[in-house]
């Protein structure tokens, strides 16, 4: 049964190393820098420590943002300006390096893989997206189940696997990424459902859209969250909102903190699937980074929930992983201050 | 004429290309991106096409830090715990590849370039440091002035050089750095008369100084304020202020905008350089970036007086060049968005 695969994932997540991150606390006194002079870079070197067991941690060369691409049913409430084929157009763009992600990665020296892991509209000829496909596009969840429960397992499957590939193949940190028209809606839901709040409160414009269908994407957030008000069963939730991308967003967070590669997280999508993937397993948190702080206001909200503090905060919205990306180098300078920068002792002080 | 060289320098700086900059936003509108979505990537990326002349800007694979070190005379007032011999040490730990700027530069892949424009104190045996010293430490500026005029313009120049040198070796961005014990004691003192500001709002603690040196520094930056009342002629505050790290910053900065060649800044120290630049050209502002937000009071106050919103905010006070450096992926990412992602047009929408 793929559900109890994803118990038996998320039961192997530990928590943070204390020693490692007791060793990374202890080094970076002793480096030649003014106490507190790093800043948040420090306490990031910190967490990198603690997350992955050593100190220093490794000097995340090789990063890989994994792009998964889903479909959502809500899509037909009216959420979105944008057909549904725009998102397997995209999968493409980005697979052949043509969309904002594939420049922020070649800008960052970051490899970038991308996912159908649920799209509803076929792929064009000639593709390289990797095909994964769990479901052909979401159910309306503002009126059923997205999937059922087997799917969204399935689905969150695929994440871990992709997320294990990468591993196995010498990559050290991992990116978030994801397209697919309307899934901000479904984000917004999953993050009012996980925080309890109101969907007003966790609703935003996405790719940009007008008063009047922000007031309509709100109203549908709020059928979701009144159709499911349990939060606390996290491939429940998966299953009852999705979207597909969401669910392999959790996997690969679950994948990467089992083990003990860190996961940076992109915007709403991403924050509103660890949200999910925390429910899996509470310690997941101690493996994630929050790449940047996104516009849409649900991104706040679950990084408040989850406690992380955002790298970046550049007004970004893009999606596709693109602020996941642009904070790798602020990663890997964490790791190499802990690494390379000689202590007060070794310079005769 | 070291200061005629100065001001003929600082009258080849032209004011941000209008084209350029207009056609960066008009290719932006045409991206297959969702209008707004690169938040401040995309106005940082307009910026880039206005200050180079071209659109798109040059990829700025090749980027060189230049740490610029001196030593401060106001150091005899007890504004900093540190012996002034530091200052000297960590230039040949920076040259060498063991600095807090040395981890993040090689994270980044910038070059790094350390020059001696006025230490106080010999350098060790087999160092790498460029030696361009022109005063040996500055004068106690909260008694007297600093530097000659004269010496001041030759630091100017110093920096210029450098920078001239780095462009000539195929460098596309420039990014500052700087050393010095002392430096934040004048360079809140630089902002204050720039910006004319008291004391007491533009002083920080530096490397973490007490309450009670911060009141003694304090008290040093409103003695430097009241001896130096008249901001406007930027040698003559250089002079008056100092430190030739300040001066070396300005040239560069001009260096840089005289080529169309972009400089990053990094904290306090170059943002109250860049001040002192824009006295001497008030165009240098175009062809600068703010690389990060540096947690020194002076910082934000000299940055909202230029006009500038920096990139990062990761609350460091490291110095050394190290937020600028941290910004640099960043400001390469912003210019391949321009150059590699396909229009909606080429996407076939």
């Amino acid at each position: 049964m793929s559900t109890d695969d994803v118990l038996a994932l998320a039961a192997r997540v530990e928590p943070a190393d204390a020693d490692a991150a007791a060793g990374a606390a202890s080094r970076l006194a002793s480096l030649a820098t003014p106490p507190g002079a790093l800043g948040r870079l420090g306490r990031l070197a910190g967490r990198l420590a603690g997350a992955t067991g050593t100190c220093p941690p490794p000097p995340f060369e090789r990063a890989r943002v994994l792009v998964f691409a889903g479909d959502h049913g809500v899509h037909a409430q009216g959420v979105s300006p944008w057909p549904q084929a725009v998102s397997a157009a995209m999968a493409d763009a980005v697979a052949s390096g043509r969309a904002g992600v594939s420049a922020i990665a070649a800008a960052t020296d970051v490899e970038v893989t991308v996912v159908d892991v649920g799209l509803a509209t076929p792929l064009p000829d000639d593709h390289e997206v990797v095909e994964a496909r769990v479901v052909p596009g979401t159910e309306d969840a503002s009126e059923r189940d997205a999937m059922s429960r087997e799917d969204a397992a399935a689905a969150v499957l695929v994440g871990a696997r992709i997320a294990d590939e990468a591993m196995d193949d010498g990559v050290e940190l991992l990116v978030t990424g994801d397209l697919g028209i309307a899934n901000t809606t479904t984000s917004a839901a999953l993050v009012a459902i996980c925080a309890g709040r109101p969907a007003s409160e966790v609703t935003g414009r996405g790719t940009g859209i007008d008063d009047e269908m922000l007031a309509t994407k709100t109203g549908v957030v709020e059928r979701i969250v009144e159709r499911v008000p349990d939060g606390a069963d996290g491939l429940g939730v998966l299953a009852a909102v999705g979207g597909a991308e969401h669910a392999a967003i959790a996997g690969m967070v679950l994948a990467g903190a089992a083990r003990r590669v860190p996961v940076v997280l992109d915007g709403l999508i991403a924050d509103a699937a660890a949200l999910v993937a925390a429910r899996l397993s509470s310690d997941v948190v101690d493996h994630v980074v929050a790449g940047h702080l996104s516009t849409e206001p649900g991104a706040a909200v679950a990084l408040a929930q989850l406690g992380l503090l955002p790298v970046l905060d550049l007004d970004l919205r893009l999606g596709e992983g693109s602020g996941g990306v642009l904070a790798v180098p602020v990663v890997r300078a964490a790791s190499r201050v802990l690494r390379d920068v000689a202590t007060l002792e070794e310079l005769g002080f």
